[in-house]
């Protein structure tokens, strides 16, 4: 029995009835929809020779055990946002069931190298905003303690509606022992962007993923009524925060890739007859690139304070959060883009602006890369994502291809 | 008995602390301190040969009649916002108190005219959001009948917060019976901003109140995720707002006197991982000419229209309030110049930004004028708005020199 990309096709769909509502799919994590999506998942490798366990961070992994013990990992999640869409990291593990059934049957359930497929537990962070929870627990990369009180909107903690799931949180750091021979690790992703569809592409290859800035900003000037203030008193703080928000795109423009969002602008007192005397916004800042990274946050921060001054404001920072770039590994980079050009012809690099439990994968020191495949209008965490099916099997061809290559380069490594 | 203008501070103290707490005065319309700052007034004109009435909307009228009955009324407002200032509303009042005195004493209880002083109901709309409520029915300019099913914040119908007080708003079309003899009105209050301070001046006069365009406006462009969507494919709306945030500024600046203003923002999705959707902001344009601020608004509009097209934004407008330039009185402006230079030395004309009881009684078609005496550091609508006494002081008798001067103007009608 060879690949079949249109029973992938066909299980997403089954997916789909089974865990979506008219709103989109509701596979929250820790969630009973999110139970029956790993229920249906349970029963998809019943027939295959293939051991199966939970960590100690509730990620779900299924070996089918090689000749070496270097394995070959294939991941996702099947976890979603609420209302979400049909093929966020559902896509990336039915692919992989589909490549794990093709290497055991050519290989006669004896493959060269161990094949693993990891369900990532809780990408999304949705009930308790705290996303990559399993693999980072898997990398080791943070202490889950700072994340455990953490409360859903109904006042649930982390810590109990993951011990409902049989997790306990205290052994979160157990996870790690999962790394053990973890020779490369690949995972298939929507783009949730619209570069593909822009430059008619199926695939892309993933150079890594975009390191963040990410912060609050406040300008402060001086209320005042709008109508006895003359213009040329005011120390209007919305006007240095709208000199920004211009800016910042300015700043983002002089790098291919670079990325700068300012997403929300509050005003206060934030009335129609007022001057507004203090304006908070956010910034968003991303790049692959640490260099490029760090210049934008060094400009954004020098141009609030050039119009803080220009507006007779001040002006105040406070992070939000920050990551640095992952940058993938560059061989698995080459053989991705080999086995997307032998699929589909031609092949992209672009670095991922979302981050992927691939970045935490990363940062734990295995080889890892990303195969994006197009996403129609670069819409994803709605119910109206979706990708062709003719790229969706054109993206099971592709990762399987990737996959024999990576086989290939794990048995060739000392 | 001389005109006492120390004694006007005097009272202006003593009504503080019978109607201010710690976050400033609490005379809000339509509640017992209000009533109490009324009663308060009545105790200070017993002694006084005037007859003392509430009209149909319950402004409070006091008249001392004159050999004629054409009549100088001198007005002013009790009630403020809550947390308000000492001096916003009862500076007019009391000033008006001391004039009358001086007059009555003058000429021995009855004055060549009739005087009377106007304490207006509810001018500021603090509780129901309909401000001018007293002297719009005065004047005869607004159905009351649109704004009798308002409520306040606890759900208290304004009509039933009226009958409390005596007043029912059937009635209030009978208020314009106060117009009858009406031969000039005065108002003086404190300018509320900074440019007599910043000139160092005392007092100036009030050419009339700006008109107002009071619009939302609406930038739709697409919400997006701020990681994978590259800077060249955004439709943001925050963008186009931006732009228009500054562009309102050039557009104000090309006039003396006009301003305009964006006071709110509101950002959807509004968080940080979001290139914004939608924008929602606020724009408020006065003016003094009726043409400048008709140009005003058309350039506004047409500068939406170009950003939101620059960034791939539809745009729509949708008005909240608007109201006229009301000029005051050409010769009463005359008056009141020789009458602050007579007192102060220099004199200035300038518009009024925020909109005052004078506006209705001139639109009623009776000849009027406003004075405005400094406020320190542009601040009112709160309890540190304050004037130096010398200028209270100042600004007694100067309106007590136009009350004259007035009266003089009256006589020669015909």
């Amino acid at each position: 029995m060879s690949l079949n990309p249109k029973r992938t096709v066909a299980e997403l769909k089954e997916l789909r009835a089974l865990t979506a509502d008219e709103n989109g799919a509701q596979r929250v994590a820790w969630t009973d929809m999110w139970l029956k999506a790993r229920a249906w998942f349970a029963s998809k490798i019943k027939e295959l020779p293939v051991e199966h366990h939970f960590d100690a961070a509730g990620n779900n992994w299924i070996t089918l055990p090689g000749a070496s013990e270097k394995a070959l990992i294939l991941g996702g999640h099947l976890d979603s946002v609420p209302n979400g869409g049909w093929l966020d990291g559902a896509l990336d593990i039915t692919v992989g069931l589909e490549i794990l059934r093709r290497i055991n049957t050519e290989y006669s359930g004896r493959p060269p190298v161990t094949i693993r497929i990891v369900d990532w537990a809780d990408e999304e962070g949705a009930r308790f905003g705290r996303s990559l929870l399993g693999s980072s627990a898997f990398a080791g990369t943070h202490s889950i303690e700072a994340d455990r009180g953490r409360t859903d909107r109904d006042g649930v903690k982390l810590e109990d509606a993951l011990r409902r799931c049989g997790v306990e949180i205290s052994k979160f750091p157990d996870a790690t022992k999962e790394q053990k021979n973890a020779a490369a690790y690949l995972e298939l992703h929507i783009e949730q962007g619209p570069v593909l569809e822009r430059m008619e592409l199926p695939l892309g290859v993933v150079l890594g993923t975009k390191g963040v800035e990410r912060h609050i900003i406040n300008f402060h000037g001086q209320e005042a009524h709008s109508g006895s203030t003359p213009m040329n008193t005011r120390k209007d703080a919305l006007a240095a925060a709208a000199k920004l928000a211009l800016e910042i795109r300015t700043i983002a423009k002089k790098h291919e890739d670079a990325v700068c969002t300012m997403g929300s602008v509050k005003t206060y007192p934030g009335i129609v007859t007022a001057v507004v005397g203090r304006c908070e916004v956010t910034l968003d800042q991303r790049d692959l690139n640490a260099e490029i990274l760090a210049q934008m946050y060094r400009e954004a921060q020098e141009a609030s304070r050039q119009f803080a001054a220009e507006e007779n404001c001040t002006v105040d920072w406070s992070r939000l959060w920050s990551i640095e770039p992952v940058p993938f590994h560059p061989h698995l980079l080459d053989l991705c883009d080999q086995a997307i050009r032998e699929t589909a012809g031609t092949s992209h690099r672009m670095p991922s602006g979302p981050l992927h439990d691939a970045a935490e994968v990363s940062r734990a020191g295995i080889p890892t890369v990303m195969m994006f495949v197009q996403s129609l209008k670069g819409i994803s965490h709605n119910k109206i994502e979706d990708t062709r099916e003719e790229h969706l099997e054109m993206s099971v061809a592709a990762l399987d291809r990737l996959a024999s290559k990576t086989m290939a380069w794990i048995q060739k490594q000392p």
